[in-house]
């Protein structure tokens, strides 16, 4: 039996599944920390993925999904967050010829999105858009039935697209970014700031906040709380109009851990949305829902990859 | 020989042209007023065709350049500017049923890019965004060779996408859309708003005030006229880099008689360009360069849907 490998290399922990090319039940599924104990990071991998090597099955591919940035054409990672030596890092390449069979490799949130049109959410849609909030926003397209990569695979950074000229700092310096206003740091850093200026709230202000504290806090009533989920809401509703103008999908995912805030973000969201949208007809047969891949998105999106690029 | 007869609906003019498979030469070109003097448009538009019906030669197809929206997947007009009885208008099938021939629809910008991707300032490359800049601000993108569309062609509205959540009304109704701050409609408003407001001009005030005007007043180095224009710039620059961020195209195109302002645009564009994209890979290998179909971009990219529709 032939056997698809995928990997999910994250900030702090790197996980690893392998599959049948027909099922998607995981055969095996390891789990293991980003950190390197000794030697390179690429031992450190190589070593994670011999350990769910199938013994006896021919393993047809491996598919990797990183946070990017990488080009999915060379197998060049950019830059990997928390993995320093793998700047203009040849993995795709490097793995090929360590384990001889084919690699594939994308980005996190791209490989999600193909995930979920493939596996999730998204079955039976052509043309969709995925967002995925969490410490930042990350997106991914499908087009036509296939995955928006651009030239060199950097396309569908959905969360570095400017919507206040002169707004907040985003993570990577940029004012006014999507992410600047809608990811969970974002949530926190709006909160933070409104206690600091003397708004009240029942939330404990600090570095450590989290969106998941704001919406249990909006949930039992905390105006603020309830204020900054309403704001991310609002931002993502704007850029979300924004997305439908420039991709007219039927469908539009979220995935991400500030996706499970529900009616908090998803109602002002959808309030603002209908507001922006420049022409009604966008909105007629659009799905606005949750990815349905959860924690697996990663395994499962790049296990649709895998199989997209050896459609046979 | 087969013909190809190619049309172009503007606002307030139509154009048609006859073309061979295998020159870019229109053998025949014929113009008109969109103005209905009798009858129903869709009577205009069938008389208008058959003043360049070929005489001997077979047509194998009709293709359709319209400002949209439309759907092309159906050959449905939603609406069309200044013909308000094509309101959800099935032209195309209606035009099969005249004409008997396969009858190719699309919005004009959409189609821009396609001809400038396969005859112009986009040969060769495989990801391009097409923007023109005239009364309003269209877009064209074309992704790993194919057209952007999306679910019901309504995709690729590169003017509206919001740029600034309180901005000025776009033409559209909605705040703060690149339209509102980079049209040639929307410079002329800016320097009218100026002046009203006491800046010193050499420009004319009032509703007549169009950006070839304040082109050629910047040049003789008035100031309102070279701020106005800068203005522009730095706003394309700024939805320039959303755009690289979302498609990471090898190409930016420019369209529209706006594009004609020169360095008193692309520079100020440009810089905004550099500065704002989040990293500096997307700008290896690009290049932003100005349409080379000019007038002829509509049927030219209406010829080039009709020879991507049928292939052989």
């Amino acid at each position: 039996m032939g056997i698809y490998l995928t990997v999910d290399i994250g900030g702090t922990r790197i996980r690893a599944a392998t599959f049948s090319r027909d099922s998607i039940q995981p055969i095996e599924h390891h789990r293991a920390s980003t950190r390197v104990q000794e030697g390179t990071a690429f031992d450190h991998i190589v070593t994670f993925i011999e350990s769910i090597w199938p013994e006896k099955d021919k393993v047809e591919a491996i598919a990797v999904a990183l946070p990017g940035p990488l080009d999915p054409r060379t197998g060049t990672i950019l830059l990997a967050p928390n993995i320093p030596e793998w700047e203009d890092f040849p993995l795709g390449p490097k793995l090929v010829s360590h384990f001889n069979v084919p690699v594939y490799i994308g980005n996190d949130a791209n490989l999600a999105a193909l995930g979920e049109w493939r596996y999730g959410a998204g079955r039976g849609h052509h043309n969709l858009v995925y967002l995925t909030i969490s410490t930042g926003v990350g997106g991914g397209v499908i087009i036509n039935d296939q995955l928006l990569q651009g030239e060199r695979g950097l396309g569908a950074e959905l969360g570095h697209v400017t919507l206040q000229k002169d707004g907040p700092l985003c993570s990577c310096g940029q004012p006014g970014h999507l992410e600047a206003f809608a990811s969970g740091t974002a949530i926190a850093r709006y909160a933070n700031e409104q206690m600091a200026a003397g708004v009240k709230s029942s939330l404990k202000p600090g570095p450590g906040l989290t969106a998941e504290e704001i919406t249990r806090a909006a949930e039992q009533g905390d105006i603020l709380a309830s204020d900054a989920l309403h704001r991310a809401g609002e931002y993502l509703g704007i850029a979300v109009a924004n997305f439908l103008h420039i991709f007219n999908p039927s469908a539009v995912i979220f995935g991400g851990g500030v996706s499970r805030s529900g009616s908090l973000l998803f109602d002002p969201l959808e309030q603002t949305l209908r507001k922006r949208i420049f022409r009604s007809k966008y909105l007629d047969n659009l799905t606005v829902i949750t990815a349905e891949l959860g924690d697996d998105a990663g395994l499962m999106g790049a296990l649709a990859w895998a199989l997209h690029n050896q459609p046979n």
